[in-house]
């Protein structure tokens, strides 16, 4: 099971659309290969919170009609996507990985879900999901260790596609919880600009956004697009900008590498591969500054240097009412890690959080700063390899973080930047994912900087 | 049933405190005077899509308890409070006036009502709204007319105000939801600074307030900062800001009159109470500037010149993913009015949307510009009295606003600003309203200048 960047393949939907096109496949017979990964791996990988594998076999076949036809939808017409199951699907329960949720089942669809439809997508499946999105983790176990876990909140979308179960799924993140699952379980995933794709119902923290893993760069764009085109962006944001296929590679002149406060808690092992990488990308011409090289890439490493703490008592603040709301109508139905965060969050007063937005703008403020520097940001998704994770021990105060460390991703979410993870290193033969961040908008060009790097530069073992 | 401005006493709460509290009276007594204006109201008003007396009363003798103990938990503590049937209570169903909605039960509280029920406010009653906050009406009548409308989409807030059943009920605002309706009906509201009150689960638009209808600007204001105390403002948002009681009258030294696209469609009669209002404030020491005073006022109102348009192509944009979904669960379960607006947004493009938000932006910096030159503008509040309603004729175009024309209502919306309206004016007998707006964040000032006027300012009947 254990992971070898250079020889896993994971699965992807982009290149069968020619055996589509001239009736060597269909999206059903694709289906039924999913169907048959998920009966091998998922009783260990325990990815789906929910699954409806009738209504996908019948929306399959209307897809591989539709091909037949010569008139797919859409560029993903067909694909198999699962959803987060904090998201609402009409024919699926939305029970969040939370107990006062069980049952729960509004019989809508979230705006990604209704334009993933539209699109054609077979949506095929609810993810697991840490509870209510936080870091209280469900059962679903990493695709290349069960012992492990597949990060968090976005377990289940991770460890499907790690698992080629699925080409793609969609995730969430307000703090870490696409990309950092992401890293663990090989996939490549998009963290969208703040905004860029239509939440739907889910409004209710100022730096939550949706995004697609997937088994490669081409189906993660191009799900994202199909989504922004249909469903637009928030409220009040532009939406996701950037072609309407996967951008064309395209090599960096200069990067910048963001250190964030988790370089100092980095074991030797990723540390030493991740500068393995950036020596690769010198000596293919890439200019790679550090926070030693220029003020401004210093000042910035300084707004963010307690990012993690800053996001969390942002998205805390912004949950308690309705967490609050939560636990008083089912005292049993919402977990002790849940209801630490709560009261954490119940004792900052509303000037505390207006302090926190002005301290998260400031951030903003450096990182538009560094802008003409670099193409974009190099980073670490994820401070090593998954950790273990075997499940919490009654007596023993709560793991702080079961899911893992959310330290390399609180700076993209703090600074509404786009994010684009690559599995392209190996650490104890685990996937340790890297990523590149742009400035707001430029979710296009880090998808291209990444689409170049995977041709450029050769997966990294430590 | 007439109205006029200068006999008219709405129903308030803040001046029965004393009597609370030296055991004269009890928030059980004040919610049974209620229940027998109610009782002989309701059946033409109709404005209340549920109640629920039983925990109303039981919510009213805990207060009354509080009281007598001398430990209420605010200052709104036993006030009855209406909620617009568009926000979740727990105890309610919430049917968002659409058949699509009906029997919704979703057992949770917004994050208002929530704040209210933690301030000991007593959670009394589903007021009625137009269907999904838009324009297709409910059966409710406008209380000093019952031919007429009582303006929308806050239709049963106002009207329940307006008919001295209640001392005060939330309404919401995304074009002209608050202000209008609460101008056709005699009420005090605030519309707050966008973002100033948490929505709660009701975060889908760009420009959508929760607010206030009361009695007197002193309920007005209590009701908002209690929850603004309790809840926050929306995420990213830093809240309403202002004092934990209500402001002191403040006399303007300067306001500017914004006229808007309105002016021009204005009836000679309300016309020209307004001047005879503003000829007042000229006579007591407030220099009033209008557009061909000042560049700058000539900009704001240019920029301005199309916001009913303008406001109604981001909201039907914003709106149109979750009502097409439910446009496609529930085919008969929306109204043709409903319909022909999505039809409308689904005619947009992303980039359409683009423009607008920039359209948007514009005017905002617009209206900051003219921040040094005035306390705050003075405008009408409605196009003249509530308009007659009858109901659609069947075979025939469906009337566009029966519900009245939100264009004096359309710039605070778009500029995110605060404003207060007041009952100052009759026009033939029938309540019209005059709102003070503020630069965002100026919610406290706006009520301040708002005292100073009713006791400066004599209503003007026409």
């Amino acid at each position: 099971m254990n992971y070898d960047p250079r020889t896993f393949r994971a699965l992807t939907f982009h290149d069968a659309i020619p055996r589509f096109r001239d009736g060597a496949d269909t999206p059903r017979a694709y289906l039924e290969r999913c169907l048959e990964t998920i009966a091998a791996r998922e009783p260990v990988v325990k990815a789906f919170a929910a699954r409806n594998d009738d209504a996908a076999r019948v929306a399959a076949d209307a897809s591989s009609a539709r091909w037949r036809a010569g008139r797919p939808l859409s560029a993903i017409d067909g694909m198999p996507v699962g959803i987060k199951d904090l998201l609402e699907t009409r024919d699926m329960p939305t029970q969040m990985g939370c107990e006062a949720y069980r049952d729960n089942f509004p019989k809508r669809d979230n705006a990604a879900v209704w334009a993933l439809r539209q699109a054609g997508a077979v949506i095929f499946a609810k993810t697991t999901t840490a509870e209510l999105g936080g870091s209280h983790p469900p059962a679903t176990t990493n695709p290349f260790d069960p012992s492990r876990t597949p990060g968090g909140s976005s377990s289940g979308s991770a460890a499907a596609v790690g698992a080629r179960m699925l080409p793609s799924a969609i995730g969430t993140q307000v703090g870490g919880s696409i990309i950092r699952p992401a890293a663990y379980c090989a996939n490549f995933a998009l963290k969208p600009t703040q905004g860029g794709i239509n939440r739907g119902e889910r409004q209710s923290t100022s730096m939550s956004t949706h995004g697609p893993h997937a088994g490669s760069l081409q189906d993660m764009w191009q799900v994202a697009i199909e989504i922004a085109t249909r469903a637009g962006g928030d409220r009040g944001a532009p939406g996701l900008f950037g072609p309407p296929t996967p951008p064309a590679p395209r090599a960096p002149e200069r990067l910048f590498v963001l250190e964030t406060q988790g370089w100092a808690e980095l074991d030797d092992t990723s540390r030493s591969a991740f500068e393995g990488l950036l020596g690769q990308l010198a000596r293919v011409g890439v200019t790679v500054q550090r926070r030693d090289d220029h003020p401004l890439i210093e000042a910035l490493e300084r707004a963010v240097a307690d990012a993690r703490e800053l996001a969390g008592a942002i998205t805390g603040w912004e949950n308690r009412w309705w967490q609050r709301n939560l636990v008083d109508q089912y005292p049993d139905g919402v977990s002790a890690r849940a209801k630490a965060g709560l009261a954490k969050a119940e004792a900052m007063t509303p000037d505390d959080y207006r302090a926190a937005l002005v301290r998260r703008q400031l951030a903003q403020v450096a990182h538009a700063a560094v802008g003409p520097l670099a193409d974009a940001a190099i980073m670490l998704s994820c401070p090593g390899p998954a950790t273990p994770w075997s499940g919490d021990v009654p007596g023993q105060p709560l793991a702080p973080r079961p899911t893992g460390d959310y330290v390399f991703n609180a700076p993209s979410s703090l600074l509404f930047a786009p994010a684009v993870t690559m599995p392209l290193m190996a650490v104890g033969g685990l996937p340790v994912g890297v990523q590149i961040m742009g400035q707001q908008h430029e979710d296009a060009r880090c998808t291209a900087i990444a689409r170049w790097m995977m041709g450029a530069v050769a997966p990294v073992s430590g």
